[in-house]
């Protein structure tokens, strides 16, 4: 196959994470190597940098900050949440990208996101095709959620998970350092999967763990979930350490953010901002059992804590980058990069590249399976330690300097500039 | 001086901290040492332990474990927050101390705490005196609030320090991703001192920290804030971070967590706890500027971020512990270990141990120097750093196995079974 030459724009979106970067540094690092690449472009906030033509010359940064941002969290670039209309119904914003794409000769657009940016890619792909703009467009899996569909995991959880679990562990210590009763409720993020939550099931393989996990996989009832309370602190003296994702629902389908907290904002894709449900439980376990009670939210900390990423996830999050350049450049389009795990005989974890079609990928959302959450939904079994425990081994932070870490410092160099 | 014979009791009391049992560490190893030291114990949640005849015999201890204690998170013995009576008033506990003292010959009294524990020691070894039980008491600093009188800083400080400067950077990046207004405020401890706000600071130093910092030594004003904020948003495009201490008070000396949120619980020595100012002042910057507000809360995690431990300030801690025992072998009594700066002429960091009177130390409260607060209130000045940044330098964690730190596990044999 020719090789398509052109420019390159990557561009982050969604929430960030640890590891982000690490993408964004595998993909202009492995694009300014190719030939056929001929200029490679980073997007101020995402699509919306493309629409404004904003965006900066990579090739302008120096490399060691472009290697620096493998330890970065957030995303550099800046990102966004904008949701482009159906092309169908309105076309204006996918215009707008075709006259941007050819101003600059964009061959290559890359998108670094979930499952709505997934949708976002998939859905310039097919305007582009019809206007027959050849391009090659692929998606860079990201996000703590890890609720993507067709990888074996998504970049970005595994240093969440890692944030999870140790943070767990020293929480457990804290909580039990004095000999009252005492109630510690941990709200994890996840909105309609429990993945990130499950992750404190981690620091129980530790022993170390919360008492009660809760899901959104499992529908949540209030009077079971103050049973279930009053059963372990009648088992731990009083104690208890309970985990819950922000986004547990009733058999409804109701949240129980809002059943309990009302008017909660929405972004704008229309979901919900969570919160406040651990406070809620909290306060509730309060006038129940009248013991001392603590709601802690792991908050922004756990997608943006690089501190303690992963190594194994800071390096699959680069070679996912680096794989799509190496794909696209192949003639590869409309994919998603996907991890492939690919345990050796011997049980050691190894991880392969992949790709899936980004109209499987986008919008489909990945589930814990059912058979994984054991104790009455409450717990989550071996199954789902043997799957998250090679994901969160080693360590891979920024360099210290002064005590503290240097993130990469990029120049942000305007492309029209 | 003729050293004196007998056992040495080790207790730990207050909140725990991220290198408080790096302290029980250095106690237990150089105790073990000591020829006149005939037992070493350890008493279950401090005080209380001892009345209850409730601690553990460390000589039972593998020494693997001991040391795996410097980076072990939390009160390993377990902690409590008990006051003892003024014994002129009522001598009840006094009494039984001094029984348990003579039934297994403790000679050497050593508690691990900030000024509530010294305030403890003091009263314990004034009785002793008075009841003509020979012992040595000593106090072995630690708190996070590093406001302990007559010590530069306090073993524990510069951890959690640590934690609040690296996650502020890392909230500071997350924070800047969307192009959108946005006001984040953080909530740190400190009741009465702000040093571990003031440490956000140390962000700012390394380009990424907060906008504004208020701390308990200044009076705070609602409505300063909010036209402080106000400046702040115009200056950068909407955005604002603001790192508050949870003890700020109004110049009448009520806390703006009372006076904002009502029905606060009060723990056993009367203090108040806090908590919620943070989320109470986002809510207000909410309603007076309608821009997206975020209220996050470093909680626990502050002080058992055992994985973001500073190097200097573990082995601080570990050999203040260790001088307590060459102290109080040596013949010193009454005493509370300080650290003493004594900077090279070349300008590096260095650490002497010393002493200082434990009614001196007790109930004393260090705050931040005026001078070094500026900007009308909201920022701390250069000489903050200087002071703070040599001892965040190193990192020292827990051996990782399995990805997760493999904290200290005792066998915990209760000296009377």
């Amino acid at each position: 196959m020719e090789k398509l030459v052109g420019a390159l724009m990557f561009g982050q979106s969604g929430g960030p994470s640890s590891v982000i970067n690490s993408s964004a540094a595998g993909v202009f690092t492995e694009a300014l190597k190719q030939d056929c690449i001929t200029a490679v472009y980073g997007a101020a906030h995402g699509i919306r940098g493309v629409l404004n033509e904003e965006f900066y010359d990579m090739s302008k940064e120096d490399p060691k900050e472009l290697m620096l941002l493998k330890n970065t969290p957030s995303s550099a670039l800046g990102s966004v949440r904008y949701k482009l209309a159906d092309f169908k119904k309105d076309d204006t914003d996918y215009k707008r990208l075709l006259e941007v794409f050819k101003k600059y000769n964009i061959r290559y657009f890359f998108y670094n996101g979930g499952n709505d940016s997934m949708d976002t890619c998939n859905k310039i792909s097919k305007f582009m095709k019809k206007n027959d703009w050849e391009m090659r467009v692929m998606g860079v899996p990201k996000t703590i959620d890890n609720d993507l569909f067709g990888t074996d995991h998504c970049p970005g959880y595994a240093s969440a998970a890692k944030y999870v679990a140790t943070t767990m562990m020293e929480l457990k210590l804290d909580a039990n350092v004095y000999d009252t009763p005492m109630i510690t409720v941990v709200e994890i993020m996840g909105r309609h999967a429990g993945w990130l939550t499950a992750a404190a099931s981690l620091a129980n393989y530790k022993g170390l763990g919360p008492d009660l996990i809760y899901l959104p996989e499992v529908a949540f009832s209030t009077e079971k979930f103050l049973a279930d309370v009053e059963k372990k602190l009648a088992e731990n003296n009083g104690k208890c350490m309970i985990a819950i994702s922000e986004g547990i629902a009733n058999a409804d389908g109701e949240l129980i953010a809002e059943t309990l907290n009302k008017n909660i904002a929405k972004d704008s894709f229309g979901h919900a901002q969570l919160g406040g449900v651990g406070t809620a439980l909290a306060n509730l376990c309060k006038e129940k059992f009248g013991s001392k009670t603590r709601a802690i939210e792991f908050s922004l900390m756990q997608r943006c804590g690089a501190h303690l990423a992963s190594k194994v996830d800071v390096e699959e999050a680069f070679k996912s980058g680096a794989a799509a350049v190496k794909y696209a450049v192949r003639g590869t389009t409309d994919k998603m990069v996907v991890l492939k795990r690919d345990t050796t005989p011997s049980g050691k974890y190894k991880c392969k590249i992949g790709v899936v079609g980004l109209s499987k990928a986008a919008n489909t959302e990945k589930k814990i399976p059912a058979e994984w959450i054991i104790n009455d939904g409450t717990m989550l079994s071996q199954e789902y330690i043997d799957y998250a425990l090679p994901l969160i081994q080693g360590d891979c932070k920024a360099p210290l300097e002064d005590g503290l870490p240097r993130f990469a410092q990029l120049k942000k160099v305007l492309a029209n500039k």
